[in-house]
């Protein structure tokens, strides 16, 4: 048992509290992490708003983390002590039915563990004063030692700044996947990405990368124009500047409507608008975005009759210790960058004032550095 | 212009009325067709009953015929006088954006004037009295003889019987199409079929073609399954017998869900159940049936998040002139067969009882014969 400083939200709606957790030594085919940093992403705070239909408490939030190996449970092959990693809330355990389809990322091995807030074997690592306290996402990168699953966790280059690559942990592997992977946008292509926050900036570098020629970024807050052009935008529009659906203005502007579009909000509505500005006959729109608990997605059916295809896309379609490694290795031959995002680095200490900035729309990431 | 005789609507909710209605002869890029048998398809009826927001009167309906080139216009060069052809009412002109893209079968050269029942030139060749009666999906396959353009010709095998092929002027190409063309089915998959009226019985013809290995039929008419079973379902089902969703009834079927299910119905509730059935990770799902004006389609998008994927399919996305002849020599060569599909011929005098049986779901297809 070790002790380890943390973030705990005891309970929906308050802030997290920083104490010092006992973390249990990792079982049979797990693994201690200690998190060397970790951004604070949209999905920590719905969890903690209490929308999240699956969010307990006790918990320690945080799921987008880079650390180094610490120790090694029993049985454990594929990675060592002193390897870096980036902790996977999708895991690959390359044995079960969908990780043996080749046709998704999405392993179910220990699905419904996580899902509970346990490991595997159905208890907690995180204890205070002998009380359980539960994990979440399977990776509780708001502590600094944390304990996962093996097949949870991707070893990447360690000339790689971990306050950096923790980023490829959640918000912009899950928006340049989408675009790389899910969609596998084409040369030459126009893309829309619809909300210009760490996901839509993220995908628009997936564009960048894909080749597409033409990349059109939408957000109801102007202020966001300057950084997505910056990223690769060519052009960005703002519904607000037109008094028709902002899909008909989209589809004028393109003749016909985009190749590929993305939802990077959650909003049921915009879902809806990125379907609708797809070029009849081919044109693939990508959910990306979160919705609220119980809302729904519509359209009229012609909508795919006449070939728009209607997908989704999670953590990018991304593998993650087969796949991450290589986004890395790509980061590290300078394809992309992550300076762009991290608008803020803090100490654990101030982590809720991190929650702030992302409530206030004044940051894009917030990186928690433990050494600070 | 010559006399034809022919089945004209003159309003919707009415019988058809059979005349001697006058055509004039083709213009240049038009062929003139006799048209020697032709289905009796649902849509002829959909719009007939004054539902279809496209439809005007009075016309001449019809949309699923084999025929033979009677004349031809001023530069027309890829039929010639006594070829056999099926009338295509996708055409195909290979120089519009969406015939080069190669991406979709659905060609919009001549989209808007069809739409309004004209050909190309905005002008009928119909009338009667010197009034002019309008085309119908640039087809009108229920007048014997019919002016057609170029581009909506599919010239086919000789030696195919056009009383039988003529259905791959329509449902047995939507249905087939949609299982090979759209989805691409696997050899091993499994796969669900909502609705087994022609469309659905054509899903299945196409799913055995494709190598699926499970192949499920649902339907709420359980005197469809004998036929469906006879043309390859491995298994039927009725959701009436059930007292949960369907969908919940088959994902525990399947251990899952379907790799491809396929709506071929129309109704937009359907169509859910369809999606919701596929496999997470990577299910599809193809709407097939045209759904009533205004009416939409809706679900969770955590559905498409976690891997499902949302299409659609019109004239099962084949290409009418590059792809349709090869469905005709599919069928000579006795790869699949239509007989099951024409539970009734008859001449076009009693092209009323043909709706009528329809109607009361007593036939798969009815088949006019002008030689009857």
């Amino acid at each position: 048992m070790i002790k380890s400083r943390a973030a705990v939200a005891w309970a929906a709606r308050q802030p997290l509290d920083i104490v010092e957790v006992d973390v249990a030594p990792p079982k049979a085919g797990e693994v201690l992490v200690r998190i060397v940093a970790t951004g604070v992403c949209h999905t920590d705070a719905y969890t903690l708003s209490g929308a999240d239909p699956e969010g307990i408490f006790p918990a320690i939030l945080g799921h987008e983390g880079g650390g180094i190996v610490m120790e090694v449970g029993a049985g454990v092959t594929s990675v060592a002590v002193g390897d870096h990693v980036i902790p996977l809330y999708t895991p690959e355990c390359g044995q079960c039915k969908f990780c043996r389809s080749g046709k998704t990322n999405l392993c179910q091995a220990i699905r419904s563990t996580q899902g509970k807030g346990l490991m595997p074997d159905g208890t907690s690592r995180f204890s205070l004063d002998g009380k359980p306290i539960f994990h979440y996402m399977g990776t509780s990168t708001f502590s600094e030692y944390t304990v996962l699953p093996e097949i949870a966790v991707a070893k990447i280059n360690k000339a790689a700044p971990l306050e950096k690559v923790c980023l490829l942990g959640c918000g912009v592997t899950t928006g340049m996947g989408a675009v790389m992977n899910t969609a596998k946008v084409t040369p030459g292509s126009t893309v829309a990405i619809f909300g210009l926050g760490g996901i839509g900036l993220s995908a628009i570098i997936g564009a960048v990368m894909a080749g597409a020629e033409r990349i059109i970024g939408v957000d109801i807050n102007p202020s966001k124009f300057e950084i997505a052009k910056q990223l690769g935008a060519t052009e960005c529009i703002n519904p607000a500047d037109y008094d028709k659906p902002i899909q008909e203005v989209i589809v004028e502007l393109t003749d016909g409507g985009v190749d590929y579009s993305f939802e990077c909000i959650g909003n049921t509505k915009v879902m809806r608008s990125a379907l609708e500005c797809c070029h009849k006959g081919w044109g693939e729109s990508i959910i990306i975005g979160v919705a609220g608990a119980g809302e729904e997605i519509s359209t009229r059916p012609f909508q795919l009759v006449t070939g728009r295809v209607w997908k989704g896309s999670a953590f990018g379609g991304v593998r993650g210790r087969s796949e991450l490694p290589g986004y890395v290795d790509r980061y590290m031959k300078g394809e992309f960058e992550l300076d762009t995002f991290i608008t803020h680095t803090m100490g654990l200490q101030d982590i809720n004032k991190a929650f702030d900035l992302m409530h206030e729309g004044k940051s894009i990431r917030s990186v928690i550095h433990y050494d600070l």
